[in-house]
C-alpha cells in the first residue's frame, strides 16, 4: 500500500487477502525445492509442507486479553486451553493429527505467577488430550497478556483444504453454531452467560476426530468457524471458486441460542469462535449423515448447498434472503485509535 | 506456586526454571511414543523431535515494542528482520538448518497498513535469505506492536544441546558482543548510536553456518546471546554442570564497545541480543580457531575454560573477580505496575 491509510481502515480481510495472496507466491517460489516442498501455501487453515513420510501442518494463533476476552471472563487455565483449542481447530479443518505445540507467553509482570503456571499447565494438559506433546516455548514481558500457540500435525491421510468444493456440494457444520457468541454477549451486557453458553466459549472442543472422519469419507473442502459461519464458509466459497445457499432454520443451535436467534438475533450465522468445522461434501458423501456423525464423534448437520453464483446468501424459510449485511467479525473494524476503550471484543 | 508473588518478584529465571523442569517431565512423559519422540524439550533453545528422516528443531520467539525494542528505534522492515533472526538464532545454537517459518503478529488498527506490508515482506524476505520460507502466520489486533515467530529447522548432522560441555573444554565465541546493548543505551540516553552499533540491534545475523561447522568439529554444547554472555554462558553451564572463567579482556569487542567497555561499562560481558553464539569446544577442536573460524564465516574467539567448580567468574588482566553482580537481563525485573513507564528495556 502505498497511500497512508491504517489497518483499520483497509479492513482485516481485504488486508489479509491481498498479503495471503503476495506471501503465497514467495513461498511458491522458494518452497519449490525437495527440502522445502511447500504443498499448502499461506491463506489456507494450515500450511502443509514436505517433504516426510508424511506432511506437516503447521499453523500459529494468537489471543489477546481485552481484545479476544476479557480479564474475568476465563479463568488462567480456561485461557490456556482455549489458545491451544484455536490452533488444534486449525489443524482439525486440514484433517491433521496434532504432534507438537509450542507456547509463546507475553504477560506483565505483577500477575501472579501462580496464573502463567496454571495458564501452561493447562496449555500442556490440553495438547496431551489431543494426542501433542507441549515440546517448548517462551515467556517475555508486556502490557497486555497475550499467547500464540504454534501447532504441528502430521498429515496421515489426504488434507482438507479450503478449496476444492463444487456446486452442488452440501455444505455440513459438526455442534452447534452461536453459543461462544451469545456468551460474549451476555459478558458485554453485563451478566454471566448461562453455563451452557459459558462453557462453549471458555472450553470450545477442537473437532480433530470429525476432520480425519470427513476427509477419509470424501469431503472436498473444510474450514474452521472462527469468524462466524457465514464469515468462513464465504472464505471457502472464495477458495474453490463457488457460493452458498444457507437455509437459517435449519443451522445447529443450543436452546438458549435458538431463543435468543428466534428473538431477532443472528448469532448461529454470524457468532464467531465456536471452532466447529464446515465442510463441503459430494451430495451421495451426506446422504447418510448419521452414519458419519457416528465416525466425526459429533453431530453433523446439512445447512445448505453449493451454488456456481458467487456469494454466501442465507435465506428463511419463505426463501427470502436474509443474509445479514455483515457476515463475520473484523479484528480491526470499529476501533479509532489504540487505547480506546473498546465495546466490541471476539 | 501456591503464594500470591507476582512475576516480577520470583524473577524471570527462577520462573522459567521451575517451568521448564515441570513441562519437561511432562513431555518426556507423554513424548515416549514413536510419533512424538521428543529428544530435546523444553529449556534448551529448541526442541528436538522425531522422527523423520532427519529430526526437527522447534522454536518461538516473540518481540514487543517498547519492551524489546522503543518505537522509532527500528523500521518495519526491521522489526521484522530482528525477530526472524532472534529465531534462527535458535535453531543457529542448535546447529540446525532453517526451512519453515510462521508469524503472529498483533499490532494496533491505526497503524499504517504499510507498516504492516514492510513488516512482514522483511520477514518472509529475511527468512529466504537464510534458505527458509515463510509459509503461514496470522495477524490480530492489540495496543502494542508484537511478533511472534516460529522456526522449523531440520537437525542434518549433529545437533549441539546446552548439556554437554566438560571441564577443560575452551569457551568459543562468534563475532563481536556487547554492540546492542551499546546501541541501545544509546537510545536511552536520547542520542541516536553509532552506524556500527545500531546495525548489530537492528540488523543482526544468525550465526546459522558456525553453528553447523561448530557441531561438525566436535563442539560439545552451545547456547545464543540473546540475555548477555555470561548469563547465557551460565546457562550452558548449569545445563552442563560445570563452571566457567572468563578473561574480561579477551571478549571481542567493536572498537566502540571497547571504548565504552575501558571506561567502566560492561556491554561485552552482560549486553544482551547480539546473537552470538557461545560454545564448548575439547581444547583439541579450539586448537585451531583460525582454520575453525574459516568454515564457520565469522570470527572465532577464545574467552575463556569450563571448570569443575560451578558458576561462571569473569577475571580481569590481573587476575582479579570482576564478574558483575547481575549478569543477564531480566524481562520482569525492575516494572512495579503493568503500564507503568519504564526506563529499561532489552
Amino acid at each position: 500500500l502505498s497511500d497512508g491509510r491504517s489497518i483499520g481502515d483497509v479492513g482485516e480481510h481485504s488486508f489479509l487477502e491481498r498479503l495471503c495472496a503476495r506471501l503465497s507466491a514467495r513461498a511458491a517460489a522458494s518452497g519449490s525445492s525437495a527440502a522445502h516442498r511447500v504443498l499448502v501455501g499461506p491463506g489456507d487453515d494450515c500450511a502443509v509442507v514436505g517433504p516426510s513420510a508424511e506432511p506437516l501442518a503447521l499453523t500459529t494463533d494468537t489471543v489477546v486479553e481485552e481484545v479476544h476476552f476479557r480479564r474475568g471472563w476465563l479463568s488462567p487455565a480456561e485461557i490456556g486451553e482455549r489458545v491451544v483449542t484455536v490452533n488444534l481447530s486449525d489443524l482439525a479443518a486440514m484433517a491433521a493429527t496434532p504432534r507438537f505445540c509450542l507456547a509463546a507467553v507475553a504477560i506483565p509482570s505483577d500477575r501472579p505467577a501462580r496464573d502463567l503456571d496454571e495458564l501452561l499447565d493447562a496449555c500442556a494438559g490440553w495438547c496431551e488430550a489431543a494426542g501433542a506433546v507441549l515440546v517448548g516455548g517462551n515467556v517475555t514481558r508486556a502490557d497486555r497478556l497475550s499467547v500464540t500457540v504454534t501447532a504441528i500435525g502430521a498429515v496421515e491421510g489426504r488434507w482438507l483444504a479450503r478449496s476444492g468444493a463444487r456446486p452442488g456440494d452440501r455444505i455440513v457444520v459438526t455442534g452447534t453454531l452461536g453459543g461462544a457468541a451469545a456468551a460474549v454477549a451476555s459478558w458485554l451486557a453485563g451478566a454471566e452467560p448461562p453455563a451452557a453458553l459459558r462453557e462453549r466459549f471458555a472450553r470450545p472442543v477442537a473437532r480433530l476426530a470429525a476432520g480425519r472422519a470427513l476427509a477419509a469419507a470424501g469431503a472436498r473442502a473444510a474450514v474452521d468457524v472462527s469468524d462466524g459461519l457465514l464469515a468462513d464458509l464465504g472464505h471457502l466459497c472464495t477458495a474453490s471458486g463457488v457460493g452458498a445457499l444457507v437455509a437459517r432454520a435449519r443451522l445447529p443451535r443450543l436452546p438458549e441460542v435458538a431463543r435468543l436467534d428466534a428473538s431477532g438475533q443472528d448469532f448461529a450465522a454470524t457468532g464467531g469462535e465456536d471452532y466447529e468445522l464446515v465442510a463441503a461434501l459430494p451430495p451421495e458423501v451426506a446422504a447418510d449423515l448419521a452414519r458419519l456423525a457416528g465416525e466425526c464423534g459429533v453431530e453433523l448437520t446439512d445447512v445448505g448447498e453449493c451454488t456456481a453464483a458467487a456469494g454466501v446468501v442465507m435465506l428463511d424459510e419463505a426463501g427470502r434472503d436474509v443474509t445479514p449485511a455483515r457476515g463475520g467479525f473484523d479484528h480491526f473494524a470499529g476501533r479509532s485509535a489504540a487505547g480506546a476503550s473498546r465495546s466490541e471484543t471476539r
